[in-house]
């Protein structure tokens, strides 16, 4: 399967799942309807490519699977949703299309992050599958990647840095939290739908994660500054206008470069003992490296 | 017991839970400051009240009964922070005090009410109950109360109905959804807490929760009215510059007085099967009936 193809498949999947989950009646249209409007903005789905792409390293891929992808999609756009209301980040514009709080208002898009929040954690506890401890860990894994152990004090960290000089090691403390965390949960989340519990596999998995979670932030500093306002979808050199401290700026384009070569033979080497199924995950982190958007 | 001590036992145990939990280092201090501002505000404890007085209904209370009464707690203070921006509600007092978004900032307040939703269902998942099936049962008990099945509905119906006359039906669906729902979830919860799954209780004890969850709120818009500031510790007549719906506007004050009594007495009706053991719930019926702030 070549990566547009395995890409695909993801996107269907997952989105397949979340509509299915989210097509109840709930009396707040309004509220429902900006949900969706955020989880289905045309994401790029690369955390749920994560997952299904890792739990097929060790079994056939689950209903547990697609709960999980769609648990992490949700934080994901909640996360968003919040990241960019006005007294946060202040971003019009996502993914070319106006962020919730311009589609609607700000009151509701901060309910709909709320409620999307919620929403991951009724996915999963509501999955079909029966075991129930095999649930109480994805959620757990789940929570601490989200919340004040993850991103959420990695969002706060990259509130407090505005405006100030930090060195490389407080910026990936920073990363580690507001993307890493999440990501690092992606991967993890994925072996454990299927019941791949093994802490050696799952050490590997965790370097792999992290080294391609912070590859991705450091990719994403370097596009905002090489790539144009269309072919990102948001505002080119909005990092430097939100006055942040990015990699570039840090070890300059080159360095940042290098740098992020450096993560993705990290990345590669780390799940060279899963041999040939691991190749999907190697491809992932190739596009990583490679996008421009 | 009198009601008094039993609510100094309530903070006491609930408080110990919370400050136990949160004590652990995370790197973003402000964060863990502001969700411990919030949690720590002085408020009545009124569901944990709830959650421990149904638990001791039938059992012994454990400390699962203690984690549903501290997450019950944790995301009642989330959406009193969410529920005080400015683009909400935009309240700058809460029980005398500067609420969230004054004493720190916006972004500070929006992501302190993210993580204490995650705190919550870390404190379920993370409890040392051994019973994986009971927690992830307590799990979907809160995600249902909480999420766009329950309170974020209501707040959501909320906003839509400011400054639109509503019929005393559309006041009531949206009431149960806004703080209904979780107060049902603290009776529900600690009769779950310590293993009553019998239906034919738990829909008694709805019945109960109901009463005493739509009395609480006809209660509040009557002391927003007949109750001055330095009581409320909020601005008085709040509910009438905010342009909100009220029971006194539907009803009439003595209307809605009326009503308040009648729902008192369903909900003693609700739990006289249950007895001497009841007593407490009875107490707290009362309590929410006779309170003027």
């Amino acid at each position: 399967m070549t990566l547009d193809d395995f890409s695909q498949f993801a996107r269907r999947r997952v989105d397949h799942y979340l509509t299915q989950n989210l097509d109840q009646y709930v009396p707040a249209n309004h509220l429902q309807e900006a949900m969706a409007y955020s989880l289905f903005n045309g994401g790029k789905r690369v955390r749920p490519m994560l997952t299904y792409a890792t739990a097929s390293l060790f079994d056939d891929i689950n209903e547990l699977t697609d709960a999980c992808a769609a648990a992490i999609e949700s934080i994901h756009a909640y996360s968003l949703i919040h990241d960019d209301l006005p007294a946060m980040d202040d971003d019009d514009l996502r993914r070319g299309k106006p962020t919730c709080h311009i589609q609607y208002n700000e009151a509701t898009a901060i309910l709909a992050g709320d409620a999307l929040q919620t929403f991951a954690f009724e996915l999963l506890s509501q999955s079909h599958h029966t075991n129930a401890s095999l649930k109480l860990q994805l959620i757990q894994e789940l929570i601490h990647a989200s919340g004040r152990h993850g991103m959420v004090t990695g969002q706060m960290i990259d509130l407090t840095n505005v405006g100030h000089d930090i060195n490389q090691q407080a910026l990936q403390q920073m990363h580690q939290h507001k993307t890493g965390a999440l990501i690092r949960a992606s991967v993890r989340m994925g072996a454990i739908s299927v019941g791949m519990l093994d802490r050696n596999n799952l050490t590997q998995l965790d370097r792999y994660a992290n080294a391609i979670g912070l590859a991705f932030q450091v990719q994403d500093d370097i596009i905002d500054i090489t790539s144009d306002t269309n072919t990102l979808g948001k505002n080119q050199f909005s990092d430097e206008a939100a006055n942040k401290p990015t990699y570039p700026k840090l070890l300059g384009l080159e360095g940042a470069q290098e740098f992020a070569q450096t993560l993705h033979q990290q990345a590669i080497d780390a799940i060279k003992p899963f041999g040939d199924p691991a190749q999907p995950l190697v491809e992932l982190a190739n596009y990583i490296i490679g996008r421009n958007h």
